[in-house]
């Protein structure tokens, strides 16, 4: 069950889908060459929107928590992408210390640290849970729906090294994001791997460095494979010192939002597409959907009332928003059923590993399906991305798999450019 | 469907796939860091014997010829693992081309060349077939069973290079064993990667150097684990200078194998086997299953019939023999249906990427197999060798998946020394 692609501008998407088979060898040795040069992150997922004349990332995630809706069939590619990963990052490795969330109530995300927990453990390392809430002090099995059990362990410092009880694991793989800071008991672990490294966490991450990074990716690949970067990157922008209490910067950001508004326009345009425009306004250093906005005409952002506001200008751990992105929207024009389907692709080091959709059947195709409390069904992948078949139309599922799989491998290299730019020594040095 | 293992010594291989199991950590740690010291063949494949107290290789192929085989379910494995060889190995290459045996007319040879190209294409490379029959003069369609079709082309000798018609590949894949020697065609292909290297082709491999690598390969990994490398290693001799229609070295021959018998009957008692030994001896240089016999006394040596003496004396190509090894012979306990079923486990750079049983009605447990002419059923390996499962018994089929791989992979790291320590240069310098 894959879901139907409705557009009135199906050509569009077949050319680029038709772009991308024509062109797998050169795609291929493309990503063969640029994971040369840089590092893979461990792992991440990407929400891609799908509107028929462009696919696009619109996030990238390095914390990735959907590991429990990726088809079972895929888990020995998972198993076999991990070894590598693990291979490349922490080789002598013999355990390894996985630091989830605080959500120990989300059933859906405890199963994803079970599967994960069971990947690692199939890499042959040996994996225990450590807990960064509070009232773990001591360890508590907590029971998931399927019968399993995991247990979560208090965290234990030892000098530059994190552990848990009679255990000092050799690396410590993050599934929590860090918005809130690098806690005390993790900074300067400088005696042990940290996957991903602290400063790709929320704290420090900025969504605009991202889509500066994937815009570079993208312009070098569209030169490479010989396609206008636009059709798989959306316009970003950015506006700072913002203050949606005070209603500091508003213009500024209406002022932004026009002029990308307009630009959409004129692509349109040359596409022949005739659907309304539309950005995203989201926090920079935002996540899970908090803090996003989106917005068809500017003058929209004018006035917002103090539901808006209040919406716009805190997200996750409590944090205030003073700067956001401004991104071009991507309209979903894949629905399964009537509902909205959003794909989101899995990978471990450089292999796209699996995915699934997300599908919605209460929003609309040009609205946020990653909010707070938003409720989806997830859809397995029914093939994995890396089949394409010529000998099917372009939109065979095989071959729309494929397409996700390409433009989830750019955004993964953009976010390895973008951790490399962001590291603090380089940034030191930059700066000195 | 899985073999049954039937054997009155049920007992010691619980015991050892349960060592493995207990032990996949310090297994794969293990693995790990070999493969830091050794580069992976590109693709490998080996007959396994499981006899119920003994699981162990008795044959490595570096041109695996049995792709068609395998679990389709498994490709994406092997399109992972294949770009993990190529990025490992020729990682700029773009094309490849891709050299079979001569069978033109073994369609399921056939299908393994037409799997093969299917999971190079997938990877990304641009793929043709060079074929080194005299009778391909021009590009030459055949038709396989399932309806697809390959195109064979004769090679073309550029330089330092090697191709077909309008077209110059970055590498060239070897299906073929080069038993007959290396074609003056593809001599000194300097300027291109040759994958294997030319000198692992069977005109100068010796199984005895296997052997011997897979000695210390089993001694070290034993150590590390902590088993009697005798339950996963095969004891092997050589002997030299024989000449079957002169009936030389016979009696040099039968005392080897009467040694090695008696060696056998003394582990066989140390573990409580009441099983009857047996040793094969086979050409050092042989392939095929041509110039095998399996002797349970060394009288049988002695005398041998003019019909034995002709089987003994010549392999494949017509080469003469006069080098044997003398080779532990392992019972197959595993059948199914009543039949004798041989695991034969297939891997890519240095993954495990599935596998298939030899099934045989007419042979007994302590026959070869692997004979010209012989026909067997190939049965899928059903799961893949990479999921062990702790919860379910040592010899659920996960667990005896995953005991196949663990020494598949063995035989694979002494494949790679055996390639290292064999390279014409060094051999050279050593001699120098």
């Amino acid at each position: 069950m894959v879901p139907h692609l409705t557009t009135a501008l199906t050509g569009p998407l077949l050319e680029l889908e038709k772009h991308f088979l024509d062109n797998a060898c050169a795609i291929e040795r493309w990503m063969r060459t640029q994971w040369q040069e840089h590092l893979p992150p461990f792992y991440g997922s990407t929400d891609l929107r799908n509107s028929g004349f462009k696919l696009a990332p619109v996030d990238l995630n390095l914390f990735p928590g959907g590991f429990n809706n990726l088809n079972d069939a895929f888990l020995p590619l998972c198993v076999q992408a991990a070894q590598a990963a693990i291979e490349r990052i922490c080789v002598g490795a013999r355990s390894i210390l996985l630091v989830p969330e605080n959500h120990t109530r989300n059933q859906f995300y405890l199963q994803n640290v079970a599967k994960l927990v069971s990947i690692l453990r199939l890499t042959g390392l040996e994996v225990r849970l450590g807990s960064l809430l509070p009232e773990i002090t001591e360890p508590t099995v907590v029971e998931l729906a399927n019968g399993a059990t995991l247990t979560l362990e208090p965290l234990i410092r030892n000098g530059r090294r994190l552990g848990v009880k009679d255990f000092d694991p050799c690396a410590v793989l993050l599934n929590n994001d860090l918005s809130a800071g690098i806690p005390a008991l993790m900074k300067d672990l400088h005696d042990q791997w940290v996957i991903p490294p602290v400063h790709a966490g929320w704290h420090a991450r900025r969504k605009s460095n991202h889509a500066a990074a994937y815009d570079r990716v993208t312009r070098d690949f569209g030169e490479a494979i010989g396609i206008d970067p636009w059709r798989i990157n959306p316009a970003f922008d950015t506006c700072s010192g913002l203050d949606f209490h005070a209603r500091t910067g508003e213009q500024e950001l209406a002022d932004k939002v026009s002029k990308m508004l307009g630009e959409i326009r004129t692509k349109y345009q040359e596409y022949g597409v005739t659907d309304e425009p539309f950005v995203v306004v989201k926090a920079d250093a935002g996540t899970y959907g908090m803090g996003v906005m989106t917005v068809k005409d500017a003058s929209e952002l004018i006035g917002l009332n103090r539901k808006q506001r209040n919406k716009m200008s805190v997200v996750k751990e409590g944090l205030e928003v003073h700067d956001v992105i401004i991104q071009e929207g991507v309209h979903t024009f894949e629905t399964l059923n009537g509902a909205v389907a959003e794909p989101v692709v899995y990978m471990m080091d450089h292999y796209v590993v699996g995915g699934f959709y997300r599908v919605h059947t209460q929003r609309g195709r040009d609205e946020n399906l990653n909010a707070p409390g938003m409720h989806f069904e997830p859809l397995a992948f029914e093939a994995p991305c890396s089949l394409p078949d010529c000998n099917q139309s372009p939109d065979a599922p095989p071959n729309r798999f494929y397409a996700y799989g390409v433009v989830a491998r750019l955004a993964l290299l953009a976010a390895s450019v973008e951790i490399e730019e962001t590291e603090p020594l380089l940034l030191e040095e930059a700066t000195a």
